[in-house]
């Protein structure tokens, strides 16, 4: 059967080839006949060779990660032949970490996962290929034209989870939302703050053709510019560019309590002879959050008195380093540096 | 009686006066004789003019905003005579901000709020102060020495609050803390990392004196030189110095769905010519969360699915731009700028 394959390591090894062996049976219950893939940046890396890894015993790696295929069948009688379905990217480690253990393989703290068509798992960019029961995900026959779009709506799905559930840190009303960027990603990202009723406001490059025809086909406000310039501050930002400096700017225009999820690793190419996507590229592909945080409400007062009745009085005592007498107040204010904490008694 | 006040707006005109005015009953309920205030960076700035405002209709501000008093009389019955109490800060403004209007008075999303000691409210820096008795929090009274520093550690039990917020949104079983900067706040955010039984580490300036030491004494690693330089990657971060190099540099070590917490607004004072905390004074003073993410788990894809159906399906279809047939694989790989999605067809 027909595949297309890379020889990770070697640049410009793309190739179709007409042999390809039928999918093995270790690779699933399940066989799917393959409708499409979707082509992505990470694609292009792997053709590139600066990503990419064979399944262990083979020397190529068949790429393809956004699938969409059809069933054709599965002895465990989980999904029906004819089924519209896509395949699951990431793959736990047979030994798996603590977040992997529990579903949450997104979140893979030590690296050991497998992603099909990427690393050290066959791609779906092959007539037909295998994946058992629970790995499919099945997808409703009216989307049999646009389903090959899951894989970058699920990274888009759990995105806006995620913004949701930081934003659940305290109360969360959010009205204004900000996508940086018009690729797949970008896009979907507003679609997913207009099916939640945001008010939406893309900033991306291009001021005619496709894309801002299909912001405005959202309802949304199509900009274009530096961020910094908007006239809103947004509750959420979607960045989709993973350009250092649209970085920094929506990090500094975000609104009060705002919720800044970045999504874009760049191109990782120069401008100015700089790597822009370095600062980004770190915080996404690692899922960190940073945040922000000032002042206090009675919940964390009491919590506060709590953990200094837990503490030792001696180490809390050593902190205050200084004490006055209110008379001598002009010394208290002006103390020097080297002091920790400096107290005015009365 | 005797009152440690500024007009507000006018460099160093901090003084102490002996005729302030006894307290209104304006001002709440419970009388409380001050017993001490703690200083910290914002008098400071009060005293040189950045920042302060009076009581509406005062031309002065009492400063004071960290703590520490005993109840003299509580008409209410809510608090007895002798009981140690400190009093909270900030105050929402009568027509309350949704944040406000549910107690998360920290996260303020319109800046309405008064503060003791620094915004349009006088502070505790005078022998007896009012406040209602809803505003006070009652201390243990072994804390008769250290309860002044209930404030700073009210600040740091709403950052542990939030990071373990945040950290939730997926699996969270964090095991090492770095802590950036031995203030008050960075020794107090140590403290909390081992009453929470984490391997705390410490990097500040000093090599000696009292600051390793009482980080010493609470069983952490003390640190000096770049963050960057560590021999591991913390789970959570707190960052207490402000100054950008630090806290891109925190950014950048934190380990997999590690969170990073600012808290330092730094000085403001330039090194090298260049305000080095304007970025992360920006993130702390808007209480601003910003994340990275990748990939997705089964209920994102999931998620996605749903998503895909509830969108219009016109839209939808014009985001693949382009579909080539599987032979015609090289054209697909390698299309040019402008595409949104392609996608190769089995």
């Amino acid at each position: 059967m027909r595949a297309v394959m890379v020889t990770p390591g070697v640049k410009d090894s793309l190739r179709l080839v007409d042999d390809a062996p039928e999918p093995s049976e270790s690779e699933g219950a399940v066989l799917v006949e393959a409708l499409a893939v979707g082509i992505c940046g990470t694609d292009r890396e792997i053709i590139s060779a600066e990503f990419g890894e064979s399944p262990p015993g083979s020397d190529h790696l068949v790429l393809g990660h956004e699938s969409l295929g059809r069933v054709l069948e599965d002895p465990t009688g989980t999904l029906r032949p004819g089924d519209l379905v896509a395949g699951i990217v990431r793959q736990p480690d047979p030994v798996p970490c603590p977040n992997c253990a529990v579903g949450e393989w997104d979140m893979c703290r030590n690296g050991k996962y497998t992603e099909h068509g990427i690393k050290a798992a066959h791609g779906f960019a092959r007539e037909r290929w295998r994946m058992p029961p629970d790995r499919l995900v099945r997808l409703d026959p009216a989307l049999r034209e646009v389903g090959v779009l899951l894989e970058p709506t699920s990274v888009v799905a759990k995105a806006w989870e995620h913004i949701e559930r930081i934003g659940r840190r305290a109360l969360w009303e959010p009205r204004t939302v900000l996508v940086t960027g018009t690729g797949p990603i970008g896009l979907l990202a507003a679609l997913f703050a207009k099916q939640r009723d945001l008010d939406l406001h893309v900033l991306a490059r291009g001021t005619s053709g496709l894309k801002p025809a299909l912001v405005a086909q959202l309802g949304a406000r199509y900009h274009t510019g530096s961020a910094m310039d908007l006239d809103f501050e947004p509750d959420v930002v979607v960045e989709c560019t993973g350009v250092d400096s649209v970085v920094l700017d929506v990090m500094r225009k975000a609104g009060p309590d705002g919720v800044v999820c970045l999504l874009g690793v760049g191109t990782g190419e120069p401008r100015d002879g700089v790597d822009t996507s370095v600062f980004a590229r770190d915080i996404v592909l690692r899922n960190n959050a940073v945040f922000g945080s000032v002042n206090a409400n009675r919940r964390h007062w009491t919590q506060g008195a709590e953990a200094l009745g837990r503490a030792d009085a001696g180490w809390l005592s050593s902190l205050i380093t200084s004490r006055f007498r209110a008379k001598d107040y002009a010394q208290a204010y002006g103390a020097p540096g080297g002091e920790i904490k400096v107290v005015l008694e009365f």
